[in-house]
């Protein structure tokens, strides 16, 4: 299973050589983490594509100095929704419909009840829901990259706040949720690249109830 | 690409025909899942995989009777742990270090740090943090489902208390996250299966700073 193999063949690449990723390479990464499925189709998140060198060089010092910030060729910010406004949520199902080609309102029913959903949640719910949706996306980027043997470093270890501020995410009403590195990996200078892959044996990850 | 045309294949069935999803197909789903990439490797989620159809039934009112529940032959449920525990942290490296062949300790400053920051988290905040690691498997194991031609349906719309308590899950130290309900479509009794895959425009998604 290609998938299988793939997920086999990645790791987190804590070493890149520089090397920049081919343009077709990255756009076809972002076409994966777009087509992921979301809550009720809410695609709360957007990705800040960075391959500008200034730009990485500020962003590395928030990303406590690690190096694949400014070895990788590409940085994919992943930024959720800061909050579910009633306008958000409106703008996909007006999308649906016209691109579906539905009678106006046909789903208002099931809208309304997804707006008094998250009207009862506080501004922080509605994020942490945004968020959980972009590692669905951010999962497949992983996949996506691994299929095209680009390496990519998954990464949660960076000041939310700082690069938030930076790029002026909060005026877009987005917040930093998750970097993924691309790049090469630098096979002679990366400690990780020939230790094993540990991961939950399949007798505890699964509990069977067939 | 194979993922790319694999996402635009699979869609939320919404109506499955009842046929029994082979066992070997439900295994590579589950083995993309635990391949995922985690947080430090922590893997803090597990999957309760259900085909037993008196426990599918009792899920259902639990699912707001939405029919997948019975008519997929497999559920498999994600589940994150309710807090990370140092004896949780302490077995993920202990596991690294048989594993890798590596010096008892190699790790203990990252461990450490690690364990501070979790301890200065409240309990839901860890909880969240497990969760959101859950969804890279749960993305994983969609793109698995869809590139064996398996339908799979992504769901949330369930009472996690209620499914917690039925699974006797908090007593294991989890707290249902997901549900993926695996079968295959009733293509004719199905209203999404022909409808256009609607997805935020690229132009919309990135933010390029390049």
């Amino acid at each position: 299973m290609n998938l299988i193999e793939n997920l086999n063949w990645r790791y987190a690449t804590k070493k890149m050589n520089g090397t920049p990723v081919e343009q077709s390479k990255v756009d076809q990464i972002v076409e994966a983490a777009r087509l992921a499925p979301t809550s009720s189709g809410l695609h709360p998140f957007k990705i800040i594509e960075v391959s500008n060198p200034e730009l990485k060089k500020l962003i590395q010092p928030i990303a406590f100095g690690q190096s694949q910030i400014t070895d990788a060729s590409h940085l994919l910010i992943f930024a959720a929704y800061d909050e579910y406004t009633t306008e958000r949520v409106d703008a996909v199902f007006a999308q649906q419909e016209v691109e579906r080609n539905l009678p106006k309102g046909f789903a208002n029913d099931y809208k309304n009840n997804l707006l008094a959903q998250f009207q009862s949640q506080s501004k922080e719910q509605q994020f942490d829901h945004a968020a959980r949706q972009s590692y669905i996306a951010f999962g497949l980027a992983i996949a996506a990259a691994a299929e095209l043997r680009v390496d990519a470093t998954p990464m949660e270890g960076f000041n939310n706040a700082e690069l938030d501020q930076l790029l002026g995410l909060n005026e877009l009403g987005l917040r930093s949720v998750t970097i993924l590195a691309l790049g090469y990996r630098d096979a002679d200078n990366d400690w990780l690249v020939n230790l094993k892959k540990v991961r939950i044996p399949k007798s505890d990850f699964v509990i069977s109830k067939n």
